[in-house]
């Protein structure tokens, strides 16, 4: 048996990217009487990069980012008002419902009755665990580490945190450079469900991942059936 | 011995309060066009009150509650430009250098030699851990938990996890709300280190305080001779 199995949160369990993605759209509305639509987005994804360094991940760094982009581009001569609707943006973001992606819940539940599952996601603290909290599945996890970052390291402190050992452990989530490539790093089990949507930020070089061993799922809904081949191949624990 | 002592971070550790009364003064002056500054100051804390529910604790959040009174108190009137040196005025508080109360460090580095010591602080994860990155202190502390409110579940919670008991966790910290009586409640032990400064939103009746008990100092550096009176009353582990 697995010790536990690790899922990422956004747009792994639930729509995140889209959220972004439809703002982001309304954002450019919003200044079209100031610029062209492809270079309000270009212009807004470089203040974002500028800014994770001092920001971090998440809505209301996202927010302060729109503002920034928007003060630039109109040469400060952005209205009060047109603030306030980015500002009212941000806001809406956060309060959005949460929309699980089909299989999640069924999935989820499923896995907690016989599995320790821990959900690891990267975000704002306060933001992530209100969409837990309004997820429904919060009683699934017995463990919820947000993190700043999901690298080799993270991983493996929550490993020795929760007394995890490395064959031991899948993590399922849709990102291959935070949930998938430093987990195999470890010698972990990682299984990829792909989400349209890829953050230009987030790509990797196809031919590191020609050369990695994880198993790539459609959804969610196929997640048993992998953690049961998993199981099946785990060589049996040693005797102490 | 205790099990663990822990320490909250802002304004026990170093400044923190004294950053966001200066940075409202500097959004007063901002705003002196506008507005009295008492005005200013009153309706800048109803908007951060308003927001803590939606954006937490943090200076992300706080910045853009900066932004929307502005917007509100200057009826949409203010410029891009004066937002954007609101946007500046979060930015250098992101990046200001973390100044250690006295006795902090030799304090923290002393008992780190003889203790568990976990910090436990709320806000931002993002910026607490630049903070803690920034202070220099990281390696002395054996565990961080970065919360989004400190109550008796949190620390519950953290006890749990770590396997702590109840009767051998010291909490220090400066707020009475969040440090102190959360965890005198749990039957813990508390040292409470006054900070001059006390947010509004914090208070504590004294009628309740007088009920308590608990430890206070002046400062830090008095801290380890109260560890060892607090141990020297504890009662003999139970043999198992």
């Amino acid at each position: 048996m697995l010790d536990a199995i690790a899922f990422d949160a956004d747009d792994t369990l639930w729509h995140n990217m889209q959220l972004f993605a439809s703002t982001e759209n309304r954002f450019k509305d919003l200044l079209a009487g100031y610029h062209e639509p492809s270079w309000i987005e270009k212009r807004l994804f470089e203040t974002e990069m500028r800014n994770l360094e001092v920001f971090g991940y998440g809505i209301k760094g996202f927010t302060l980012s729109m503002i920034e982009t928007a003060i630039d581009l109109s040469e400060g001569r952005i209205s009060g008002r047109e603030i306030q609707a980015i500002l009212d943006l941000g806001r809406s973001m956060l309060a959005h419902p949460i929309e699980l992606f089909d299989h999640a819940e069924e999935t989820v539940r499923l896995l907690s009755a016989s599995h320790e599952l821990i959900l690891i996601t990267k975000g704002d603290l306060f933001d992530q665990e209100s969409k837990l909290a309004r997820s429904g599945l919060g009683d699934c996890f017995h463990h919820v580490e947000i993190v700043s970052r999901k690298d080799e390291e993270t991983y493996r402190t929550i490993l020795g945190k929760h007394s995890i050992h490395p064959d031991r452990f899948l993590m399922v989530g849709d990102s291959l450079k935070s949930d998938i490539l430093p987990v195999v790093a470890l010698g972990a089990q990682a299984v990829h469900v792909p989400f349209e949507i890829t953050w230009a930020h987030e790509e990797v070089p196809s031919d590191l991942l020609s050369r990695l061993y994880f198993h790539t799922i459609d959804h969610l809904g196929e997640l048993p059936k992998i953690v049961s081949l998993i199981e099946g191949q785990l060589p049996a624990p040693e005797v102490v």
